[in-house]
């Protein structure tokens, strides 16, 4: 086997077979294969694509290069959730306790923010004492018991996904619809679920800007998950406004809690109820996760779940030092709040970070007063920027102009819930 | 600026600048940028190509990576020639005493071969005693004292190219009209050369398949050339057949001797002619390359350029210890003596390397009796190889299924020149 003859194969649009990828999926976790040879197939793959047949190897090698957890031990069915990210998306901190009341097992294996989108990690790590790391024993135990964590993936996972990941992020080779299928399928097949419901977002504020890209990339993805024998149901669901009322880590667990407590913004309880009905769906089960959750019946569940990894349901959560309001420019309806602009604000506040080692702020974040649709009127307090260090608020502001319009009709919007794909 | 920012320009289809392309080059050649960046982005520049802006500034850049050489001290026109690589093409070590004889300089800084294609150092390195490597105080008093030089290009020449090539070589982005044309333009940019002429080879043992991507190569680099100050012509010449009657690194020196005396093949007489009358043409000199060439009075050029590097002219060459002999296996016209499929054996005889780092045979090479259009018997001689180590001759002649056609009509074959582009 070649290097250049694989790259140059696909280069020219033609399609590598199984033992061409196997080859160079090894070679590349064994470090035999180097960095340059790869980023430059990559690149050739971000032009040509992968065929089917291309993509189902090259996603079963990236499994294959760790190992596949073994779930036989948990007693109820298990089914997961991933989301495409988004701009105050923390579905996952309430849809785990949700699925696990509801007599499912969700094996949330998680990841932290990069850019403008949160992670469900660095939301659960501002409860003080949680801790996102479990040993294979911890996290079997917990589900075993509580029915559902939220934990990292561990290196075993896919490890040929991390590295080709890191590799991918700096040689601008993420933009693929068959890799970013590839780099989620591969860690989600490998977490042993047997039912998985997919979040892919669409808008401003996601990876995908259209409805054709992401409903190519959630049928890629939902044929990958069935093929690999875990039953898989997409949803497009829209991200060009923001998901709730705030965005930032501390903020968004406690609009978690609020969720769970029965009350919480709509659009929050919309997206949860119908992520939790499609995946009790696939488990075989038969419970209304509107009215568990309406109920607060919930709540004791995520308490477990926050203990189980040492964190105290009670602490008081940070809050920043500093507020600063960005009032109504104007009366009227309220058209636009721009999920990239209003993520990357709160990105520059300091609730994201640029590279994976930086710290994140647990307490920086933004709440909005005002969703599209609403009335305001001129000079409300429209946006409440929270921030430890003043020094960050003209960036963030910087990245807020254009990010609300309001007018004097309001407009049509197209639904939360814009395609089911399976 | 951000390397990646640069490689998803590129790979969107965009421009880019010349500040972005100026710190590129300057980064990748402190080592600042990885090769895994760099050849991401040269996959993307494969897909994407250069704009003739960007083409500009690239070429301008790896020229000022190095040094550019000051010939204003050679008190005669200086042109040189610039070959894309063939079989059998030896008509730098005929040119060069010709120019020289005919009263300009050339310059010839040269390569050594790279698969099945030869290189001109190698075959004077089969001069006993000669040596490829001369200082730049060594390099301009030749050129000053015989008007002609054949010598590896130094370290200072085009550095950034040196180190561009050997990724490209690895990461299947060789084949990239802009990136070849900046990789020959900027060394022979370098060099000073006043004129250039480039010999463009077309055909199966060529870089170049068909006329319209050489034409386009050797339009862009015509444009690159004359941008830079030197006056550049091309031609377009075949190479489905290779040149002359031999390949091989001695025994191409023997047939550059014998055209030097005034005969050897025609076709190698015709194209060495035909370049010699452009190149002296650009040099502004009257001279009639043909009958000066038909004289031998170049001969004594060739001795004082041999010697003025340590080659002993009056050597014996080295000769194969084995020939194995190749006959007809009917009788008709020859109508395809495949240039790639010689290349190729001829390689494998010994002749080429594989890497660079591989040793070449001085000895080991094919000589064949008849060229296209010739009349041949059933049996008799019609390819010789010659070689060193037996070992060698089943995979040779495994290369040369297919490579010779008998017919019982000639087949009308396209000229040697096909087009010259200025």
């Amino acid at each position: 086997m070649d290097a250049v003859e694989l790259i140059t194969t696909k280069r020219d649009g033609g399609r590598l077979s199984d033992a061409q990828i196997r080859w160079l999926m090894q070679g590349y976790v064994a470090g035999t294969i180097p960095d340059e040879q790869v980023s430059a197939l990559l690149m050739a793959i971000v032009w040509r694509g992968l065929h089917p047949d291309e993509l189902a190897t090259w996603t079963a090698e990236m499994i294959a290069s760790g190992e596949r957890l073994d779930l036989s031990s948990i007693d109820r069915p298990t089914v997961d959730k991933h989301s495409t990210g988004g701009v105050g998306d923390k579905v996952s901190l309430v849809l785990t306790p949700l699925i696990a009341a509801a007599g499912a097992a969700m094996p949330q294996l998680s990841g932290r923010g990069l850019g403008h989108t949160g992670g469900t990690l660095d939301k659960m790590e501002s409860i003080p004492g949680w801790r996102a790391t479990l040993s294979p024993q911890e996290f079997l135990q917990t589900l075993r018991d509580v029915g559902g964590v939220i934990c990292a993936a561990g290196p075993s996972l896919a490890p040929a996904d991390r590295k080709l990941y890191s590799l991918r992020d700096v040689t601008g080779t993420v933009e693929s619809i068959p890799l970013i299928s590839a780099s989620i399928m591969s860690k989600k097949i490998a977490e042993g679920t047997e039912s998985l419901v997919l979040d892919v977002k669409v808008g401003s504020g996601a990876f995908m800007k259209n409805v054709d890209d992401a409903r190519l990339l959630a049928e890629t993805m939902v044929g990958l998950g069935n093929a690999h024998g875990v039953r898989t149901t997409a949803f497009l669901t829209d991200m060009d406004t923001p998901l709730g009322n705030c965005a930032g880590n501390a903020l968004e667990v406690t609009e978690s809690v609020a969720v769970l407590s029965g009350g919480g913004p709509s659009d929050l309880v919309e997206i949860t109820v119908e992520l939790a009905r499609e995946m009790l769906r696939l488990a075989g089960l038969d419970a209304d996760p509107g009215a568990l959750l309406a109920s607060g019946a919930v709540l004791p569940t995520w308490r477990k779940i926050v203990a189980a990894q040492g964190g105290n349901p009670d602490a008081e959560l940070p809050e920043a030092s500093e507020r600063v309001v960005v009032p109504a420019s104007r009366s009227g309806y309220l058209t636009r709040l721009d999920a990239y602009r209003l993520g990357v604000a709160a990105w520059r506040l300091g609730a994201g970070r640029a590279r994976k080692e930086d710290p994140v702020s647990a307490s920086a974040g933004i709440v909005w007063h005002a969703r599209p649709g609403d009335q305001v009127t001129e000079g409300q307090p429209l946006l409440e920027l929270h921030v430890d260090d003043p020094g960050r608020v003209a960036r963030a502001q910087e990245a807020l102009v254009g990010a609300v319009e309001i007018a004097d009709e309001p407009v049509e919007r197209r639904p939360l819930i814009i395609e089911r794909i399976s």
